[in-house]
């Protein structure tokens, strides 16, 4: 099971050519880890534990929202049935500290291990703290824009958080580079999942794949959306008060569309952007990397900004 | 979640004076260091780790087994639904690992952090494969006694004996009392367990507090079911095959019972019980422990293996 969900194989065990996902954060470590000077080899078995507790939360997350697809193929739950996919998301939580744990094998000393794997798991205890507030949220009454930030700074931002700061720990384990990574990490990650927000309205479909408006059909709760709610002049806030009610109809995408362009939330949410953008920027100024670190890390901060998928 | 779990709040979050569970674990792995004369205090975080552990596994199993009451309260699931109980054992699984980390503040060597923490995490590994094969067994035809004897072993009899190498780990981390305590873990928990399965079919209600033949009633395929199913006369197999088949209805115990008797299947699951109690006396024999240490651990294995409830 956590072989399919790595999509090293198919359901029957055969070898399989699946989707295995972007890899993001463990490629992330190691452009850290190689941008500040680091050891990469030491950093490896650290990346792949990354990779393997990001699929632990996926297969999890997977069975509490019942999402029937990931990459294209049935989720866990949906081959094997709930308690199986609730076991194999515990055992891949377990597979990624035994990876980090690994590191001791290319020689790194002890404690900088035991760093590693205390980071990998403060940023796990972010994550269930997140996904705690997301699905308390769903039945919440009033959820503000800091509870939202709030949230997603835990639920999405703790594991690039994380990425960076174990690149540094392989690159000489210094406290105020770690300190400058997880600033780095938390803020480019609250900016990847705002981006994604705008681009679950505003995307384009011919480029984004989704329809027009995906997360108005979803009705989900994004950023510009929390911000409608708090802000909007009474009748619109009283209108998607109704809309995003509990009688389970999807609200309609023109009306809805219309009230954030009154409320101005599209531009609130695109300076909720530039604003955590910038301090990303601040943090990367404290980090002694190279002239090639420092320019890919900055392309990296352009691309989650600005992406258009 | 968690401290409603550990019996240290009620659902409210008001202080509970609920039954916390015995603490098994902590406590052997408690009096393992001890017995081998090592530094209790530097024990400590990690024997809290180890029950913070069970307990994951336990919030996890409930909803799995989907069973409603947990030390005689609602379990957590029932409480808060199942998306949060799985979180929220994610949580105490994260928690688990983050206190046997804590270990270095009482001083102890990064060294021995991350064996803690590797011992921790193996074990854990060997829980969730235990977990694996017991749900693939519910639907699986034909379970013979080796497949149920290694199940149990890893989600049974792991933890015991982690419990005993992290004693060990905090009394000098010598690889040889190591292995010993692992072995003499392994082999008091497949005790445990059928000590279980006898007091679930042969135990005195008047003491177990539980009815003739509970697990009879339950249509738990413990050990003594198990080799009658492979052992027993044709006739007598072909009758609990159908008593055990998929109808649903309650095997009649009478019956159950005289064919169990008929296949020896009391004596033989006695018998194992006398081989594993052998074994983890000869696991102790190459314990360094105290004389005093040697009395506290016979006197554990004996309730082990001849406990009545």
């Amino acid at each position: 099971m956590a072989r399919y969900q790595l999509g090293q194989v198919n359901a029957d065990g055969s070898p399989a050519t699946a989707d295995r996902g972007k890899a993001v954060r463990p490629t992330l470590c190691l452009l850290m880890c190689e941008a500040l000077g680091g050891d990469l080899q030491a950093a490896l078995p650290a990346a792949a534990g990354l990779e393997l507790l990001h699929n632990f939360t996926l297969v999890h997350d997977d069975v509490m929202d019942d999402d029937e697809t990931r990459r294209h193929r049935p989720t866990v739950w949906v081959v094997w049935g709930r308690s199986q996919a609730i076991d194999a998301g515990d055992l891949l939580h377990v597979l990624a500290t035994l990876s980090v744990l690994r590191s001791g094998g290319n020689g790194a000393a002890a404690a900088l291990v035991r760093d590693a794997v205390e980071v990998l798991t403060e940023g796990c205890r972010l994550v269930t703290e997140g996904q705690h507030l997301d699905i308390a949220f769903e039945t919440a009454a009033n959820i503000g824009v800091a509870d939202y930030l709030d949230m997603i700074a835990r639920k999405s931002a703790a594991l690039l958080a994380v990425a960076f700061e174990l690149g540094a720990i392989f690159a000489g384990n210094d406290p105020a580079t770690r300190a400058a990574c997880r600033a780095y990490g938390r803020e480019l990650g609250i900016v990847f999942q705002i981006r994604d927000d705008v681009l679950g309205i505003w995307g384009d479909p011919a480029v984004t794949g989704k329809p027009v408006g995906a997360d108005i059909h979803k009705r989900k709760k994004t950023l510009p959306l929390i911000h409608a709610l708090a802000t909007a002049g009474e009748p619109d806030r009283h209108r998607l008060r109704v809309m995003y009610g509990s009688d389970g109809t999807a609200p309609d995408v023109e009306t809805t569309m219309a009230i954030l362009k009154r409320a101005g939330s599209r531009n609130f949410t695109e300076n909720r952007i530039r604003k955590h953008a910038q301090r990303a920027g601040q943090a990367l100024c404290h980090l002694p990397a190279s002239a090639w670190g420092r320019r890919h890390l900055e392309a990296v901060a352009t691309y989650i900004a600005t992406r258009d998928r």
